[in-house]
């Protein structure tokens, strides 16, 4: 396992999905930043299971900060924050029927056999809770540079959203309206949602997410270019198996003269006509808003008997998931995007400007 | 800059597209593995244009290995090859009119003018020449362990190849007539570029690639996941905007009970009846072929007038850009991304089995 | 901060020493590996104050293990131990005049006046508890492997020990006997710190380490040989301030034909025939005990009046520190320094013999 | 082998004693600082053998820089040195019999004997060479910050210097004096190494560093303190056995009351009245001149005849070493010490004040 994200400000997690506790610790947060308890729930709760389809496992998600936070300012020591498990049921799963694309096979080789295979263990998607609270409290940091994070959902199965457009604009929209979608649609989503939990069957998805207000020349090419550490960060989270920046895969069957950005003025200030690379050139940002789609694959636990092997005997017999799980989590998984994003964002951030960059709250 | 990839096994890259020399220092290489001069000669030759519409730009790609190596094998100290730059001409690059969708404005602003520009200096893809040599040290060292990696153009604009199937058969199949297509359609392809650039526009594309072999359980989840550190590598290459893993954005209108992979038993061995998750589970390989697709921008040179502005004196103004430049850049950058993964792929087996693996050849 | 210790076998604290918490999270170490609760404990006694002259703070250092360990065993997963604070009296330091010496100054600077100026916050010797918890459990990992750590007083003020001579002989004595000297000088050093106490005062040491049975070759030169990468650890626990290998800065005076180790023949094992070197060439062991003193200055923190500044309005003034501390931690420390190189050692053996080294047992 | 040093500015080694080529590569400096090419040769040239007793090989340390640098400035590109050995005799080297207190023993163990034996192969001191000249670039780099570093041979065999004391002053009259030493002892020390080469032995010393107007706070706690960088880059260099700061060992034997360090105005600063602790406090600079001693073992390379082994037949065998070598290093090691620490000080700076702190000039 390797539990930790980031260079300069990181991310270490801890716990599994039926243990007692999971946990995060920021390290690197420099001193002098205030932490939001209000924005932290509210943050949580934008991850909660609200509607049908989504897991019947309902945690409370109180957490505490143990560390790091002194008066309500950050202290400049690692910040660590703990969540307790308390609405969870381990009869339900069996270690030796390993459930189909699942971390279940591959985590019963690696581990000896001596995984936590309850829930998925340190699989599972009950530690995007502590990813949220953490990315919670850097999201705050980022506002004294004014950087902003938006997603919306953009496709769930055969429902599509429209592309961000005017980035800020839609941003607004999105927060001050506290919908996930740009179009009319989402009660079409809950919809398939619905429908997939009554076939016990899933389904998937794509997030759309928006980065403003970066400054020009975030990111270390060549190997810590943003496009590579926002995926490497997207990766960590189940069931993304795909991401793409600006127009992505649809730049595959088209001509440089069509999707090139050219550059013109606006004033002072540099900008491109078009932003088809996603706010993105030769790995750093380019000012305009970086752009990226993350594609969901249906959640892999259906209630529908399937097909798999016992491993301990190796021989194949079948498997209907029970337990609490999602028909959907293209919904939920949002704003586990948007937290994972800040703090790569935060990381190159400090990279580039400095220990005290939130503190200073300017770039110079 | 971030010029080094990699943690056990790392990649540390020089040079600049019109300097003297390029080169890369692999370090991390246990000693005892035969250095192949020809095989790597023999990978330069799959990166080197050989189709009209490719650069006119023809190094001879002679390289020295001036470290590391003694008396044909690696001694266990850090790899430095080198390659001189010949087959240059600076005079048509212009410092102030930045090429759309280039780095050329980042790079200016992030070192405050005193980038070399020439070419695109740092960022130009002339130093995926140094990458594929180190990487063909490498994929040498794979062997060892009978791992294998292969790729095909699965898209060149409105061209597409079929996709992998019987990976191995596959594989041997591009390596035996020395083809870059399952399918009969290279000279679709090639027609295809050349109409790019009789056009003076550019086309994009996709390259799928597999790595055969694998042992279950490669990655270090959460957050060096096979995934994360393969997108993170793969995005340091020039023009890739999108990296996908199995059915990658096709999962997004799919339901669970069609895309899961079930596990059966074959003999004695565990597979997956279908390989929708491309060969990973959780982050880790789950045994079945590794497989993923990236895309590839339109080149952005090309040789129609283009808007743009002049950096130092913040005005509008056109380029035609003159110089040597690709009209498509598909072909060439399939070995470069084979190169890239068997350096991330060597850099987690050592991680996961130790620093003679290599040497050993085996995994236990 | 940077509140991570190592590579691939990691260490993360969190916690200040008045805050409600403190703890430590390992990652990397494989699943399977017995977790000795009792062990722990043990190592946790020979941290607390035991003798007239430590501090009065008496913790029961009661830990609770939240992640990582299934069924007694470790689970592949990282591992969050717990401790509460709860025997601490924080009215008795005072933000604003800081302590000779000590991190207050600079921590003040440092956080902009946010730090936790409580006891040290997080620069408390307080935090040596999780770590030595933490490399509890490292230590019985290592023991798979038959590796060893031993340690005792060799200096404390004015009293001397002898060096170690016959290490492993010296060490089966330190610990059947339970003591931590190997001359009969315990109730001198006791005497010593005594009268440090009576006199408001404290005073300095050195503790001499063993480690025994690593393999030939450990450590990574050029960069993270075994002496820097056991240093850069060792300096990280407060109060020490010199380490040397060997004879150390005694071969500032001497011959090379003096105290050159000469190889030799010990039936099929090669030895040396002295240890001049600790058991260290080239950056890496050598297979004969690694061999190292560490200083420890006096504790700063006296009860004599003491010269100081005023850190917020500027100006000189007077200091006479309350609050609970040790007269000397010479005695406290040596298992610090032996659970911290428990966790190099470790992460060496890792990096070199891959993850599952503690699984298997044995190093080929 | 880990040959890459640093975080944030990295120096990456190649080459071998005897091998074609050596080199370094510096990553991650920015964009627009002056290379001083004079400045580098005057560097390297310290590093040359120059008295009596020193190595016969004379090379002449020409040096090539092949990327990274444009018009005399850098670019913000990875910096490669290029350095060619051409003065060396690999004929007296061999493989079997290894020399005592040598890395040859343990190297090849490691590198199952396919290491370069020649000189060291990897391990030789030759790779100091471009140490030098990396470190030389990076003091051009401090100094743009008023940051100096200063050193003086403290001991060397029986004769001793006196210890730094105003700092500022000794390093002033060490620079414009051109000397090594602070009190009229330099004749004493060639005596005595010219004794040691007639005697066809080898003697050890000590040298004393110091590094002035560092901003209060450098050093990341716990972890990569000051202290634990310092020493960590120290100990890669061949011979440092030891590294202690400020009364170091010295400290062993002290009350607090005597070496505490009170804190007191001068003027509008904050000074200490001494500086016992050499300028770090909790890891980190308090303002004060950081001053450490490093010792130095005698060579291991002596021209009396020595017991070792052969390394192939496992028997006992003595050795008469051949070839260019130093009676003593101390002297030559100083400006190697110099060097690296500007490297690891460099480091630390990006890390607290970002990318661009050496183009800025100022901290804040």
């Amino acid at each position: 396992m390797k539990s930790i994200l980031g260079s300069k400000i990181t991310l270490t997690l801890f716990g599994e999905s039926h243990g007692d506790k999971i946990g995060a610790v920021i390290d690197g947060l420099c001193a002098g930043i205030k932490v939001d308890y209000d924005f932290i729930k509210e943050c949580l709760n934008q991850r909660n299971p609200s509607i049908e389809g989504e897991t019947t496992r309902i945690e409370d998600d109180d957490f505490e900060i143990v560390s790091g936070v002194f008066n309500g300012y950050t202290n400049g020591n690692s910040i660590c924050i703990l969540m307790n498990n308390t609405h969870f049921d381990s009869k339900s799963y069996m270690k030796e029927s390993v459930r189909p694309s699942h971390s279940d096979y591959v985590s019963y080789i690696r581990n000896h056999g001596f995984n936590d295979y309850r829930g998925g263990g340190q699989f599972s998607g009950r530690l995007t809770a502590v990813i949220v609270a953490a990315g919670a409290i850097i999201l705050k940091a980022l506002e004294t540079l004014n950087i902003e994070i938006g997603y919306h959902i953009k496709q769930c199965k055969n429902v599509l959203d429209r592309n961000f457009n005017n980035v800020i604009e839609d941003i607004k929209y999105l927060n001050t309206n506290k919908v996930l979608v740009l179009d009319d649609i989402y009660e079409k989503i809950k919809a398939e949602i619905n429908q997939a939990k009554n076939n016990n069957d899933s389904i998937g998805g794509i997030i759309q997410t928006a980065i403003c207000n970066l400054p020009v020349g975030l990111g270390e090419p060549l190997f810590d270019s943003l496009e590579g550490k926002l995926s490497n960060a997207l990766f960590s989270i189940g069931g993304i198996k795909g991401v793409e920046f600006g127009l992505g895969f649809d730049f595959a069957n088209k001509n440089g003269s069509e999707v090139n950005d050219p550059f013109r003025m606006d004033g002072n200030s540099i900008i491109t006509k078009t932003n088809n690379n996603g706010g993105i050139n030769g790995g750093m940002s380019n000012g305009m808003p970086v752009i990226f789609n993350c594609v969901i694959k249906p959640t892999p636990s259906i209630g529908k008997t399937q097909e798999t092997i016992n491993i301990n005997s190796r021989t194949n017999t079948t498997l209907k998931i029970q337990g609490k799980h999602d028909s959907a989590i293209v919904r939920r998984v949002g704003i586990v995007i948007k937290c994972i994003c800040a703090l790569v964002i935060a990381d190159l951030l400090v990279t580039r400007y400095g220990t005290d960059v939130f503190y200073k709250g300017k770039l110079d």
